[in-house]
């Protein structure tokens, strides 16, 4: 089929389609063997990737810099805004920091914590955008590489009980399952009341045809599930960028942890992701179990933004 | 005509000859092409560019960043003295830091806080010196790309009016009138009188010969203006490498802000240059108009940064 | 005789023979080769290094990165905790970055203030993990530079009269004589009472067999020293990651700083190494003497690392 991603922004998965889920799959497939060798390509080895994370993140911008240097290309950019004018006293604009860096990098990558910042940053320049998690509205690529994860650890996407557990105000919360629409597994939001899926993005769900329920509890479909999103319920502030230690680490209320105990009550073959990091929602003991898929989540999401680059330089 | 910078230290315009600065632009003009066509060279594939900021920088690191990534080479250095132990207790010196550097990298670029620091280490070290930009002295490389913007976006630097406007003890503001005084263009520095150019650097303008006068304001020559260079009055203090926010803020009295009113009093083909970031001498009202020209800007830096390092390179 | 290194990972010199020295020694040799030549070789460009610096550096970082890009590999990862999701409120664990790294790099720098984690890490993950210096332990890959450093500057590591001055808790202080112990050099370990060798390290180097003796100053020695290896006396607190400024200042008791005055009454050629950063234990006068050799130190260091990496890729 055609290349649906050459040149286009990755704003958000609304409007991504299975086919083109489908494309991307097919060539993280291929690229995952140039990780199995260890390896780098020269497919993008004359571009450049700009990274402008406004936000600070471990996995995603590093994935980005791994992905683009297994495919022989260069990387630059900020990841942290102190370290720049942006940081200063100048409190450089999104618009005037972007404008810039379209005359450096053939392709873009923002984190922002605003929602809507990648788009407006889309707006102002010529090269391709990719969001790279806005506040509270969507982390695109991580949904991408979540549903891929999904895919190759139980070799379908149709057909799943899959429960999406934690704050449902967290951007991941809603990229996943406007991906996992384009299929037909049954979705369960999993949360306290007070942390459920919004109205507006309910009404979204339901125009793009996602079979969901909502649950104050695992307890009910534990033995049904064949794979947990886990995230925390203890969501941080994005409003400064950078939160205080501590919020994070209050204890998780017992519905919404997944240990041991619970896992043995599911099915044999249920399997757990988590985007990471961790608080005590996900306790370090699952990681010795069969269920535990979260490592190598961070394995797929390589590959899979390795296809997404590819496909943007119209090379997928 | 022999390459004038192979080999050289960029610490200065002083003693930069026109043909200089032609060879140059000549070079940037070829480098353009490979920015138009969004790819890369293999010019520099063996070299490293070491990249020293003891100051931070959005613009200028990126710039040089990408400039030498579009030329194949390898980058590597610190953007944020905190990030090293530059910049924890030991405070280690400039000399010992650049020592070490010098068998790391086959070129250094510098910021620093401090007037002359780069000079300092062009005598510390063996290979060349690129000057960032040094506490209020000068920040050359800044003005050649100015230089080169005035040339391409006007088809010559001699016979205009330009009018450079904003607080004159900047750095930006020494480099770029002896670039100017190489051509026969008619320079006004316009500022505040406690802001205009000191002393010792009007000495230096005249040993050069350049053409100019100093206003007070841009009203009584806004008509016959050419290129209007524009920067701040509230020039924040560099003394602690980074400034409290607000004091950019403050509001920059009326001669010296350009908006579409005053846009509208000059002619029909005025160009306006900032080298951002920006405070509200330049409204964003300006973007949308056909004189603001300092997005292209950065476009021009890459391409005349990496006519420099190949230039000093030998490969020019 | 065949590569001790490839897939290995280095995390102590416990255990590093003499023949395995020797063999680095040999490639490094012909790495700088490529330095003297300012070129970058294509041995590793397939390849990619992750760095995990969760305690800042200056030189180890970037001579790592030199090396790397040295032989056309590229380079991900972090200069600082602060810029990661590790430095943010959720306090991500060690395991669960590197577990998260494995993913993206094909082998790891790691630099921690807590003794031990490069081995933990090195236990988590499937590949290759090198030491850059964990808390009070080990340092090895520079104690195999200073070792190189010596061999070069000396040639040979059999014969001296080699002092070690400082604060034996220092980690370059317990991997130095262990990679010493491998030759015939006598080693004397020169600090004040309460900051001599550990009873455990002293019986480490009983075991292998290392030559030493314990002095609370220079001068008994003095006449006899062919290398002096200098370190401060004032060993600031790795807890924290970083230390607040001014401890280190403090003034070094006499028996522990070498300067002109006391190596005019040393051998003629007597040298002085020094890993850097420096107190007032290193004047700078000292910097102009034939006896001073820690910037030169930078350069081997280069090689060195370039040799390690090579061997660790099974291409020594």
């Amino acid at each position: 089929m055609a290349n649906p991603f050459a040149g286009k922004d990755i704003l958000t998965l609304k409007g991504v389609s299975r086919a083109d889920l489908e494309f991307l799959f097919d060539s993280a497939l291929s690229m995952e063997t140039i990780l199995n060798k260890h390896t780098r390509s020269t497919l993008l080895s004359d571009k450049l990737l700009g990274l402008a994370f406004f936000q600070v993140s471990t996995r995603t911008r590093m994935s980005f810099e791994s992905a683009m240097q297994r495919l022989g290309g260069g990387v630059l950019g900020f990841a942290d805004p102190k370290t720049t004018r942006a940081g200063d006293y100048y409190q450089e604009s999104l618009h005037d920091v972007v404008k810039m860096m379209e005359s450096y990098a053939d392709f873009l990558v923002i984190r922002h914590p605003k929602d809507g910042a990648p788009a407006e940053a889309a707006d102002a320049v010529d090269i391709p955008v990719i969001n790279a998690g806005d506040g509270y509205n969507e982390h695109p690529t991580q949904a991408m590489l979540d549903a891929y994860t999904i895919l190759r650890e139980k070799g379908t996407l149709d057909g799943l009980q899959i429960a999406i557990v934690g704050d449902m105000a967290m951007r991941v919360m809603h990229s996943l399952p406007l991906a996992l629409a384009n299929f037909s597994s049954q979705v369960y939001f999993v949360s306290p009341k007070e942390q459920a899926q919004s109205e507006s993005w309910r009404a979204e769900y339901q125009k793009v045809g996602l079979k969901f329920h909502e649950l104050a509890g695992l307890d009910p479909i534990l033995r049904e599930l064949d794979v947990i999103y886990l995230m925390g319920t203890k969501t941080p502030s994005y409003s400064q960028g950078r939160v205080d230690a501590g919020a994070a680490h209050e204890v998780t209320p017992t519905p919404y942890i997944v240990d041991r105990a619970k896992l043995a009550r599911g099915k044999k073959d249920l399997i757990v992701l988590h985007p990471l990091p961790r608080a005590d929602e996900l306790p370090v003991e699952l990681d010795a179990t069969d269920a535990a898929r979260y490592f190598v989540q961070a394995r797929y999401g390589v590959a899979l933004r390795m296809a997404l680059l590819a496909a943007m330089a119209g090379r997928g």
